[in-house]
């Protein structure tokens, strides 16, 4: 078997999950990239349907999701919650007359047989799988590996040494709300520190070391989804990865320290040439001119900015350091999601190379 | 020669810089930790003169800087500029009848002959120099080395790689008022993005890897400076040291993430005891209650936090991965000057463990 979508004709498309932000931005992205919507659906809960969206297909209401509806489309994203994808993606894309789904959570991402995809990495991976539930990466692994991938073809990744700087809208609009609403709240005076609900703790002037949950080796599951998930796309079994993961007070778009170890000698000006020519990424590397990756600049690109590019001191000859920023709800969700569409609608064996 | 200040009498104590926000820092630890003072004298700039300060030793008006008025305090706090530091620690020190200087400027930290001094770790330094200008370590190094420095007695440091989160304090007052009134600025809708004077983009909601100038391997100067003043203090000249200092939006507390590679194998359950045991350190690592380092925690404290103390995934049995969070302005500057003066209280060879 094969996944694939029809080339050359509109699709029925459903986005799950439409009302919240990653929703939002795929249907921005569909809309932006020209993806071919012969009808559009937008499930969402109960709370949120018959909220109407203007979109270049005309006004569209949300509607309750509903399994069968979902069905009937060709292609369904699908961005509401590991609960929401472990009980409905496989159902809606069982059978023949099933859909692709394209996931956003990590449900599927690391399940035997399922495909997890950057198209501009591993885009046979989804047009190969067995099964019509594709799975989009975590976001920070979606950012990281735009450079990690082109380094490790050319030089061969041996180690790979992360430490992010994650917004706010990792956690859904209500995160970027409580950031915002909070820092007002102090700036204002009304408040010493800031509340809060969506996040273990005062985002505001703060930076909390603690995404998802704690797992037995004291990473968090935030931190090992970049080991787990770097090795599958990339193809690198036992690649020794490490990240911290900290949540900080920006608002969409993460940002990561990343050292690696290469099997071959590397060189910075090499480097940042091969990374200028590939897919997704953009060099802004020019300290002089205070030109580097900054969430201020990244924030709303669809291409993961790369820059602070230099021989790393420790691994010498063979390390380099480089800093990233990409924006969290495009390159880390919706766009990719959207790529991965776009990918099924080629032949396998075609390598991916969107113009972003 | 040697540097000492007598023991067991009051002491004539002057602050240049006493205005900015270290030098009112240091006025709050010479209160706190009950220094010994028997005359107070509070240097700034003609602006600042007459600025007058409520102390436990009575109220203090800042004077305009003075040479021959500093030479006469036993010991000066120094903490306006590197150009400053350079025009006039020397000349302060000059002579039998010269004070000691602890600077806070990075102008004679890395010289030849000139001690720089974390009084846990090498106070021997300072009181065998041949120099009276004795200088306080970088912040970001202040801070790391604390936790740096007992694994590296046991384990033997290897390597060590370094990722920042800094704060707007590292810019002194005018940064923290800068962070602040852009966010009010930006909550209150009165514009989009913050303006920007101190640092070299706006800082509200953004972060920006670029503290300090850009040196020709294309590290920051502030970078570099971890490397080496970890090298200089801890007496390893070698050590293979990086890091990426990043400005992000906090006021006060800088945070690092700190993987090493050590030469002998490393437990996480040893390195979080011996850790509590180090002087100066706080282990603050509890994940299952969300007790971490933060800057929430960390701002105002003495002591730096560490925590999210782990075996590193890269380099296993050798590898430890943690996270730390101190106040910039106590242990990576206040703090870290007076404990020096107390330092220089104490015979040499005596081994300094101040009670925090």
């Amino acid at each position: 078997m094969a996944v694939s979508l029809p080339a050359g004709k509109p699709l029925k498309v459903g986005v799950a999950g439409a009302n919240g932000a990653v929703g939002k931005e795929i249907i921005g992205v569909l809309e932006k990239r020209g993806f071919p919507v012969a009808e559009l659906k937008l499930f969402g809960s109960a709370r949120s349907a018959g909220t109407k969206f203007q979109t270049r297909w005309g006004e569209v209401a949300i509607e309750e999701f509903n399994l069968e509806e979902a069905r009937k489309m060709d292609v369904v994203f699908v961005s509401v919650s590991g609960d929401f994808s472990l009980e409905y993606c496989e159902k809606m894309a069982e059978g023949a007359d099933g859909c692709v789904v394209i996931d956003n959570s990590s449900a599927f991402r690391m399940k035997e047989g399922f495909a997890l995809c950057v198209p501009e990495i591993n885009a046979d991976s989804a047009k190969k799988s067995n099964k019509k539930v594709i799975s989009n990466p975590n976001c920070t692994t979606a950012i990281g590996i735009m450079a990690l991938w082109p380094l490790h073809q050319k030089y061969g990744l041996k180690k790979v040494l992360m430490s992010t700087y994650q917004a706010a809208s990792g956690a859904g609009q209500e995160g970027m709300d409580e950031l915002f609403e909070g820092a007002k709240a102090v700036t204002s005076g009304a408040t010493k520190v800031a509340s809060n609900k969506i996040f273990a703790h005062p985002l505001p002037f703060n930076l909390i070391p603690h995404i998802d949950v704690f797992q037995d080796n004291l990473y968090t599951k935030e931190e090992m989804k970049v080991t787990w998930e770097c090795r599958k796309i990339m193809d690198i079994p036992n690649l020794p990865v490490s990240c911290t993961a900290v949540r900080i007070p920006t608002l969409r778009a993460h940002a990561e320290t990343i050292v690696v170890e290469t099997e071959k000698p590397i060189n910075a000006d090499e480097a940042r040439e091969l990374l200028r020519k590939s897919p997704g990424v953009f060099v802004y590397d020019e300290p002089a001119n205070k030109k580097y990756p900054m969430p201020l600049n990244a924030s709303t690109k669809y291409a993961v900015e790369v820059g602070r590019i230099r021989q790393n001191l420790v691994f010498g000859d063979n390390g380099l350091e480089f800093f990233v920023c990409g924006d969290q709800l495009l390159r880390g969700a919706a766009l990719n999601a959207v790529l991965i569409a776009e990918a099924l609608m080629e032949p396998v064996g075609k390598a991916f190379t969107p113009v972003l």
